[in-house]
């Protein structure tokens, strides 16, 4: 099962400079597994929504989602590079499917029965040690700019991020920003996306995952640059290419989410979006798994095409 | 004292594929024990009442439970498959009934006399080392999703059942979904329940504990997906069956607990819904330790009964 | 100095069965001290006063007392069975008595100058070390039930006592209901009376210090079981004997405090209630340090006299 | 510089029965050294105002002070038994004056930026190891009882002192009454200088440092306790020997502070006070290094024929 | 590269006397590195704003700069003394630039994205070990006197720089005050700035970081005392001395910022203050790499020769 780096993969892998080899490998694996192997792209299967949405709207419009091996399995045929879930998922299927597909670890979570006044905040649910333990490429690990709690978050990954390292595990950051400081719209506000980018990448992420974002301006002094300096932000595109800027000029992997399931087409535009901006891929949960299994097949094929420049 | 697992054993041990054989061995050792030993059916007596509702409400009505040997030997007696209890009491037998029955060390607990305006919270009151020492099978550990302690509670059964899960220790949550985020009839919701038991898998519980539930439905997400997906949770089967769904599709020991003294009718109608349900089982407490023990004897084969099927 | 321990102290450490030669040897050493030594009962003498009232109303009524060897002296000529106080006091006489009296140092401490909306808490000034390198046979440590920082100090506690098991120091645990959860008539209520010693039991402590009771019923639905189950609450030997059965059903030492300073008559009156209430003894202290040094030990000696039958 | 302990000190020295000999070397040290060396008084430089107050405030009236140096002579040349101050301080002269004056680092610092509705606390700004490293016989730790930090700062300073007295380092506790419990005039009430002086011996403080107090009784239950038992308090030396007394009946070496710059004779009154009432010494900082050197050599010369019964 | 330090790098060092070898060669090699390499003075870069202020504001007006090679470059183009930035930054050069200048790595950081009501703060988001495996000369830390977490900051870098120091890495401590205890105004007070140069000297900082300031005087008492005592503070000169005067009378090296992107001039005015005052140089980034790079060198060129006394 030798395998080669590509060009375009040993040039990515050239800028995590500081990294030893462990840590490389492990980038190198995912970057080389599935259709999209080699290509600098990835696609991501990530199933944490029973945790944070509960069971039934995650798992209910496509039942046979309730078993952890069904996501091992659509990841694996669907040719994808990595399949992301808690501890107790990846642990249901760690031994059937060890070695068949890279894993990632989601290393804390939120949940739905929060109490609303609560500061959003996460769970750290696993270990580095545990990522070893299940053979996982990288552990993954949500912050919350914006929230009170955040600067506790970061606190938390730093220290997660310098032991997972250490040992030779990636580290992917979820920064979602979220909280008091910010209104629904920032959250996905283009200037916040950037910003959020940013720390991610400040803090160590090797690689970067962010929501796509609007045109919105939230931050009054952000605003005077965007315009003052007339950065285009007009495009999905255009505003991931802003991302890729933030994430030291593309010295960092980053992908993007696509949010709650929606139409095809628009999971195609997205992708497209991506690719174009100069993004390195799509981290794509209920867009696939709540559709049955043949229609996500199909359409993780065609995205793997849209990432290959073929659609 | 050699015992061969059953076929209905080994095929639950093969759904536990990350753990190590000291974790499956206690697990086989539950499963294998008393009148249920080797039907992949359990019922389990917990003794935790003292702590949460005081010696007075717990034992006075039958006055020969004030000593913690009298649940050893009714546990051993009615040949259930393991007894639960706090430190103190599990001390207060240990040797006297040193492998005599499975034990699992509850090892938080909550008590009445905690101010009602603070969030609801459990202490940690045992250690995994404590539990090695006293020769139990598993250690206990009570979460409560919906409090604005649950994270905190989730981080702290996260690090201890990675202890003990490393020092072959099998580790059972009872998830109770409980705090400022619910209404009193939310507590026992289908929904939440069926959140409850999901979060206690992706937490890594080997074997999960939740309450039975009713057919309210909490939260407005969720209900749209019952009713959109037509989920039957009309009788209480309907409604274990949802939880087993839960439990990564039966992937994971699931145990229901009964709740409060009530008539011996309505206990063995609930055991029947955990049976056609596909529930591995009954924690049961109050409504055998409170009764005289013959009646309790009487009443606990006759739930071995139902779970075999003969009831 | 070799000892046999009695048939009576024997029966009792037969109840420790958990426990390691090293903490049965220290509770034995207590209850083979002095002129209790073999009876199974105990008079231990507690000073930390000084922490909780401050020196002046804890020792001027009777200068000499301010200096610690004063204590000591006291509880070796009056033939107790232990001395406890806090971290300087002991160690400001423990090379001189070493040996002389076993000792208790009493690991966490109030005091009057703690702001009064604070919850209720106390502080850790001493560590498991610090009592084997002064030659103690047992840690002391307050819990207060009832408190919202109640949850915190049984976590103390359950390390602290894990700890100092593991090192073959026994553990005495001051369980005193205190704090937002309780009225004043509450803090003395037999029903919490009881719960504080089962919740010690449970916690693990070797030995369980609780206030003698009252017979106002505190918690709505313990009222509700003493009256239905008819327990008999009508005399202070009737309460002791509730809160012995709380103490698994005798299994552990239960021993009573006195309060502030009061008439001779009402001390022996306690103890006569204790007695026959089944309790193991008597901590007693500022009914005999505030008063003169020979008072105290007729006083002493009276108790001694009640608990071997004689008075 | 073999040096042998005079019978004064030797006293002192034995009432510290627990101590190994690594603390008591350090207390001997200390106690020998300087023009008061032997007998048993105490005259100690305490600089940390710098960080209390500021460098304008502290060192602008004497602009030679700002040099940390000059503070290290001022001690040496005016004989006195030991220099305290923050690690910043102690370090830009530890290797200069290495061996030439006991040194005690001041391991916590409160400074007047801390915002007025947070509770009265100090920030642990070096450690034991600090101490060794600099070759300091003591640390120095300042507690606010009274504080709704009390009980924190009281933890500190206990597993500080725990490690320090193991590696053989003394503690000296500056014990300051401060915060919500407390009236501005019960800071300075006898009742609370003399509760502030168990405290800290009860802590297991080697050497203990109050303020002066005033005849202002704080709390009730204590001035009842004052006026029945008739305790002389109508003196300042009267005061002194109450909190003598208060600190293990005299077996703890206890330092009075001086407070803000005055008057030098109401300096001299104060020290024949603490002499007269049977108190080790003073620790004098503003009162010295705020004056021209000469001056404060003077006054500290004055200071040693006080307390050496001369004037 | 044998370097042998000039006499005035000699006579700096020999003030850190309680040093290792290891902390006093990298202050060495950052005194001793670039175009004012032995003169004593410094400048630095620092690149935190895209943390601070976001990705935009802080590289768009030169989006060259959005590549942390850029900065490495810069750095050495200009011939300054060391770099810093935090770790993802430093992570992103660290290879390529291995030893070709001195680094800092920012071990905690602030963002815009904070909620505006909690306490001012920042994040903990590298390790003492990430400092020693990035080849780092010393640790930045930012510390804000006048916050509420302000106590909790101290204790912070307190720990972090006594790990630092005994593995031979620097601190350098950023003074910000900050918070609810100031003012606006007071932020950059010159009462305010020379206690917030005093903390930093007392906390044991090796470089101290300050803003420059204001002739406001924000203190009531340290009013009094800097009109009572004539101190000068009439001129940015002035008050530059009065800081290095409250760094231990300049026993420790003192650099100050120039804040937000401003005139040339301005920043050259910046600079003969505080080489006039004493001040050991600048700390100076906006200024620089918001201006297209050939500006920047040109700038940093100028401010070299102001050092140098040629300017």
């Amino acid at each position: 099962m030798a395998m080669k780096a590509t060009r375009a993969v040993q040039r990515i892998l050239s800028n995590y400079e500081a990294d030893n080899p462990g840590v490389k490998g492990n980038l190198c694996r995912m970057l080389m597994t599935g259709k999209l192997g080699g290509t600098g792209k990835m696609i991501i299967l990530p199933v944490d929504q029973g945790f944070e949405h509960g069971p039934a709207r995650s798992f209910a419009p496509n039942p046979a989602a309730y078993d952890p091996h069904y996501h091992y399995q659509l990841a694996i045929d669907a040719g994808l590079n990595a399949f992301a879930a808690p501890l107790g998922m990846l642990e249901a299927g760690a031994d059937t499917f060890a070695g068949q597909i890279p894993t990632i670890l989601k290393a804390n979570s939120a949940n739905s029965l929060i109490p609303s006044e609560a500061p959003k905040d996460q769970a750290i649910t696993a270990s580095v040690d545990d990522a070893l333990r299940l053979g996982c490429s990288a552990i993954g690990f949500t912050i919350y700019p914006g929230s009170s709690a955040g600067l506790e978050m970061f606190e938390e990954i730093s220290q997660m991020r310098e032991e997972a390292a250490a040992k030779g595990v990636a580290t992917v950051i979820w920064s979602y920003p979220r909280g008091e400081a910010l209104t629904k719209d920032g959250e996905t506000a283009i200037d916040i996306a950037a910003y959020a980018t940013q720390i991610a990448a400040l803090l160590g992420a090797h690689v970067i995952k962010v929501k796509l974002s609007t045109d919105h301006l939230e931050l009054k002094e952000a605003r005077k640059v965007y315009e003052g300096e007339k950065i285009d932000i007009s495009t999905q595109a255009a505003r991931v290419a802003d991302c890729v800027k933030s994430a030291f000029n593309g010295r960092r992997i980053i992908v993007f989410s696509g949010g709650s399931k929606k139409g095809a087409d628009s999971v195609y535009d997205d992708a497209r979006a991506i690719r174009d901006g100069g993004g390195n891929g799509s981290i794509i949960g209920r867009n696939t798994f709540q559709r049955p299994r043949e229609d996500a097949l199909d359409m993780l094929g065609k995205l793997v095409d849209i990432y290959r420049g073929k659609a």
